[in-house]
């Protein structure tokens, strides 16, 4: 699932938050393991026994940053924690979440799955009131926002708060009075509630759940704010109900096939647009291959609707380091070599349908067709699991550039000619939300589309249009 | 491939040779990655420009070890590196290969795959006459009685020694005058042969010659000597030949399925172990399920010919760090699911075909067993791919005692017992041949099969029996 | 002059700010390694090209925190730097100076040495007008108090904030349009300017302008703001002139003998103490003994005034690491004996003046003069360049609580007897200003003595005085 | 007297045993860390029950590399230790001591200081007869004679052993039966013998004995072998006696001055030497100034003698790191700089008196000088504490090659207008030996002195002569 080396989007970020266990802080270090697809570049945790509050963090991966000692200091009953995708801007460790504060009310730590659309706007004026920002994260604006705001009650600050700002967002907080998980009206990013003999827990995925035997409940429901305290849970909606908007590449890519996610099974979800992507494409051929790992279900599908044997004609290498050192006389195909091999004594003759889950610049595409055509194959027809990605994310997800998105300015010909492949065909919408919604219809009634389809759900001002490169877009389009 | 915190039998050993080639150092280093899953815990290369020898070794992984500035430091046109799956004693590093000594022909590198059976015996004796052991590996015996030979060329050297040593061993050595590769006279090990552009390449598997594009030309054989050096490649059979002992386990689990191993392509033997495991012991069933990544070939093989669907029903998470930090509050099956989650929306009410490619003391496939069966699974069939495992290995393999492997001392009913399973079934000796050699005899004529039948094909002397344990167990038997 | 194992007062912090020098960061980097001794635990700097700020920081010693590749990131022509004695709470790093935050009017960056009394009182207000604070350093209070000056030039930013802040502060800030030297009214902390080639230097001690090659000009006057652009220099003077209180342990202990400090040679100051005190206390004896290396100066002039030799009969080893490994069963005067080694052909027989700078908690001196007697001395004399500390410093110095400063609860005689000495004198507060002013009437015009007196020359609020622990103390005395 | 980055002779290594004690492991770091001047390139240490060893070494100083977990490790009452000064060669590791290897008697340890003249013709001849060798060491020579010898008992192996081998060494041996110290027939370096109340202590200078508590009894005398087991101690003087040649300049600078050495104290006689240095070549002027750490003891010396008054007009910063980050634009001196600082109120317009210990290449005396008088100094005389160094050492010094040293081929005269001083002496023979004997002779009768006069004690043969470069100049004198 380290797939950062390949071309794909990636999610910006997991959060977990754990209340109410003797061992908050471990259980926070299990959910952030389970949830490392999530974001490899460095995490934290931030515990609290309701006085004194405990931070660690550090760059790289969960299982090397928190030894042993470290977890010991992060004592007490409750935890939050974080895992990040990439980190920009100078001062690294900096933009490692959470974010730990003591303001009016006492103590604030806070981690964010999102992002915020109106974040520029409300760092400038909360400069002008005299904030001052320590990081370049979005997320900041809200620490600040609920500071300056003059309610009593941190719920009813981050209720205020919540009124100002625009976007996507899962947030987990943790103050001395315990914990408060919220989703942004749209529900764009996942967030589910679980229950342990001893407490409760918030995570991006219901995997994390498994790992620490914790029982999923619920999602936090769309503009919900659920507090959790020596009380119990209490829920508040304070906000007007707006359409929902989840994020459907959760399905695609990001999350990991054995989560629940906007309540609905991945694993089952990802194999029927393989079967929905036969149904549509179908090509005589000897065998279905995936692009491992993140196009197995898919191509399970493929090959249980079209009939033509599955097999794992391409291997992977799970021993990926950060940093490859590449020979001088540089190796064809080496960016993909070091994570993938084609099986000659499979894909040989063979007229081969490749399943990938997307397409985003069609660059490691291009290398996987040389490859499997390097090793014998007679045809190569790539399939994808989802329609073409035209537009990039302002909502949580590392998107390339909308010129780097190949399928922005390409059509399916010119695609098809630059990955080499003898055939090319991606899902159709509607073949997509067939599979999400299993059924018949088609129609997409809760999920939003932006990448594949320009619709921004959630609408913008002028000036951020003009400051998102999307005015201009539409002046030229 | 990391599969070392699971209930698996483990290779010792990868060994990698490059010949001729400017940048043999960081060639080295792409080989011993592409073999990492054959160890783990420790690597290390020697290189050289014919004068000055170069050595930079490390524990950890391949990716961790090698810093752009130690791959710098690896100059010259030849080099030898080595994988170690664990490193026993105090002094660490000493026994982490390449042995890198001067002697008195010059200076002499070497790495070695495999164990000596007489090692022992061999160290006394070099003892006596005034060696000192700087080591704890068996493999520095090898370089004692070639310092200790009276013959003037290395390569009479080498062949005087591999006379008195008995054990498996594939070798490579790398002197001011080249490259040496050698296999024991059974071939336990496998040792292959490939040709770049610029110069020659040797290693323990293909998947290493796939990744720097080289051509894979031939298996070295067993018995023979092969030297690299400016003037080609000459070849010598200075040993009386015996029957062919080639670890077939390297089929069963060790070797990655796209290499080439023994000259005969890894992926499609695993699947006919599958499709024969099917043929022994069909069960009528709702799905197949393989267990990561090793039990996929063999459960691809078993769901085409029993036509029972496949499914990925267990999701491995690649992250897992050398140390996990443990809750106090034990989590049911952690050591499993650190590793593995189930996903229940495939598993429950199904009755579910478990596919391994091996079953060692049993633990960790009870685990697995409960997991399933929590995930909601209505039956659970465990299928081995390969037979019961009732002896350890003296030839270079890591097995537990004797005591340890569960089917030394239970029948099938008592190990289905107790790893909770509805039924159980390994592949029989006949199956496992039948696919091996895609044949229908049946019949083994080149394999090594000691760990299930206790046939060691190598003579022990009766000092050896009692030294290994192998004598009382005869006398109890 | 690592003295941080013995029992000393220690400074709080070094500041080093370059202007105008194409290698600023590098420049800082000498500047703080230059004034270790005023901090060991930990380092940053922020430089500047006017542009783009970059921050490196980490704990332990400057140079092993600063690698090449670390300085180059430093890019830019302006850099402020910072080391730090010690780290208090849980999140290190957080703590760690430079500041460097955005607000409204861009970038800022500072470095503090020094410490606010009414801290704790402004950082109450800030919050409850809606700062978050993210550290536990009194000086994120003064970039607050910036932030929300509604003057439109940074400068004017400074001086109403300064208006607002009482206690002790050197202060250098960095910010797009140049680099601001201030020293509170006071003058209670050094901070000295220089020139060099290219540019201008701001550092606490002139020994950081010695290794950079710049030459002193004059220090940074008390009250004064000094502003450093691409236009020169320019200052202000905008507060009312109070009675100079700098701070007299910047001679007896804090500063390197080769500064100037307080536009005073150090040196001569130090050797001078040892004059008076010989004056005061001279006695019969064979050796003057320095406790190394600190109270070498004094023990040279005590020497030259008593006419009794000078010999160096404690040898300091200078590889002490962070954690020293104690055996189990403990050495007599351990913590002393890894720093110090008594020479006993020198001490044996003979009747020792020990001379030291200063004497804190008494529990050096005791185990010093143990091991002195242990060497053969047959008397010991302890010499002291200070007058009895009995009260703690709230300006910056790193003092332990007044129960633990011996002088504050015994009297000459009984600390006497605690250290086991023949005898025992301090030097008295009219020998340390006669040494100090090099003038015969010993009268104290410009310094701050608080930690000798408890003469607090910043007037505290009844808040603070209870807060401070100084109210109940006035009420007991 | 970490001087390492000064222009000096470096002693090559420092060696400590403990037999008997409890905490052996954790004593003889505590004795490393005690003799770290004499190396800190590298160190370890290896202890023993008197049955399994257990082995701990690395790069860096003492206090880094033995953390509490490898102190912990190293169990057993016996232990012996090594720091190294330089390790050249490729493989760092493998050159670091104790030596530790498996042989016909069992397991043998090895710790030497000194070098063997003829160690590579013994190379040759044991590899001729088999042996291997794993470092470039000259050391392991003596461990392969050891294995190769046939008697019984291992002191016996090591008296037939040493009757082989030529030139300086001094041992500590620790096998299963017990510890074993040796120092060779001319006594060239030291080796003292301590006792504490449980068991004894070997170590190169006493300086260790004082830290761990231990009693210094006596030196191990020339030829001597002693043995230290369960039956307590035993003597052998199984060699031939030669004249003693004892390293004087383990006075002039090697040796702390808190230690006894060859049973004289080093302080006393470096202090002589400045008084005789006084005495012969006395100039008028106003203060005397050593270079800091090393220059002290001799410089007060002369200072007593000429009763011209003393001066740190040198302050020493203490806190240099290993790799020191020089800018773009070099500052004059920085070598010197980064180490030492002139204290410009001390030398302004004085005539001052240098002392230092040794000149070496003359590049540090030059920049000293230059800095002395870019500080002010009106006159600058150097004066030198031992003889001009005109010749390399073979017995375990690190001495530049002939070239280098700049009095073997500049006379006075040369050599003082290159360092740019006023006036330059050294301490003549007579004037060193009557400082070393406290005697009026000067005669030297027990002393090395090769470095200063060319006298190798040791005979060489032909063949050495000439690899050691010794023969052409023979002829070319």
């Amino acid at each position: 699932m380290d797939e950062s080396h390949l071309d794909k989007l990636h999610e910006e970020c997991a959060i977990v938050g754990i209340y109410g266990h003797p061992e908050a802080g471990n259980l926070a270090y299990l959910g952030l393991y389970a949830l490392q697809h999530r974001g490899q570049e460095a995490s934290g945790i931030v515990s609290t026994d309701g006085k004194t509050f405990h931070q660690e963090k550090g760059t790289g991966l969960v299982a090397d940053i928190f030894s042993e000692d470290r977890l010991k200091r992060l004592k007490g009953s409750a935890a939050i924690g974080h895992n990040r995708y990439s980190t920009t801007g100078e001062s690294l460790l900096d933009n490692v979440q959470p974010i730990l504060v003591n303001y009016a009310l006492g103590t604030l730590s806070m981690v964010h799955n999102g992002n915020l659309i109106n974040a520029n706007f409300l760092r400038d004026e909360l400069e002008a009131y005299g904030a001052i920002f320590q990081s370049t994260m979005d997320s900041e604006v809200i620490i600040h926002l609920i500071a300056h705001s003059r309610q009593r009650r941190l719920v009813d600050r981050i209720t205020e708060t919540l009124g100002r700002v625009r976007g996507a967002y899962s947030l987990i907080f943790l103050s001395e009075e315990g914990m408060v998980g919220v989703r942004d009206p749209y529900g764009v990013r996942p967030l589910a509630l679980g229950r342990m003999k001893d407490g409760y827990v918030l995570a991006s995925e219901t995997c994390a759940f498994d790992l620490i035997e914790a029982e999923y409940i619920r999602d936090v429901e769309p503009g919900e704010i659920i507090q959790i305290n020596g009380h119990g849970i209490s829920s508040f909606k304070p906000f007007a109900p707006v359409p929902n908007a989840h994020c459907v590449f959760e399905y695609v890519y990001f999350s990991r096939p054995d989560s629940r996610v906007f309540d609905r099974g991945v694993y089952e979800i990802r194999k029927r647009l393989g079967k929905e992507l036969a149904a549509e494409s179908h090509m005589d051929a000897d065998i279905v291959v995936p692009v491992p790992d993140s196009g197995v279900p898919a191509a399970l599908g493929y090959s249980e609707a079209s009939r033509i044997h599955f097999d794992a004609g391409l291997i992977r290498n799970h021993y990926v380091g950060r940093t490859f050192i590449e020979p001088q006389q540089s190796i064809r195909h080496f960016g993909v070599k070091i994570k993938l091999n084609a099986v000659q004594e499979i894909l040989e003759g063979k007229r081969v349908v490749v399943v990938d889950d997307s397409l985003v610049r069609g660059t490691t595409s291009r290398k996987i067709v040389k490859m499997i055509r390097a090793a014998g194959a007679k045809e190569i027809h790539m399939r994808i699991s989802s329609p073409p990605i035209v537009s990039p994310c302002f909502y949580g997800i590392d998107t390339p550039t909308r010129q780097e998105l190949v399928a922005s300015s390409h059509d399916l010909e010119e695609i098809r000619k630059y990955i080499t492949a003898d055939s090319l065909s991606y899902l159709s919408m509607e073949g997509m939300f067939r599979a999400v919604y299993h059924s018949e219809s088609g129609e997409n009634k809760h999920f939003c589309t932006a990448c594949f389809t320009e619709n921004y759900p959630i609408p913008f001002t002028g000036e951020e249009l003009i400051q998102l490169g999307l005015f201009e877009k539409e002046e030229g389009g």
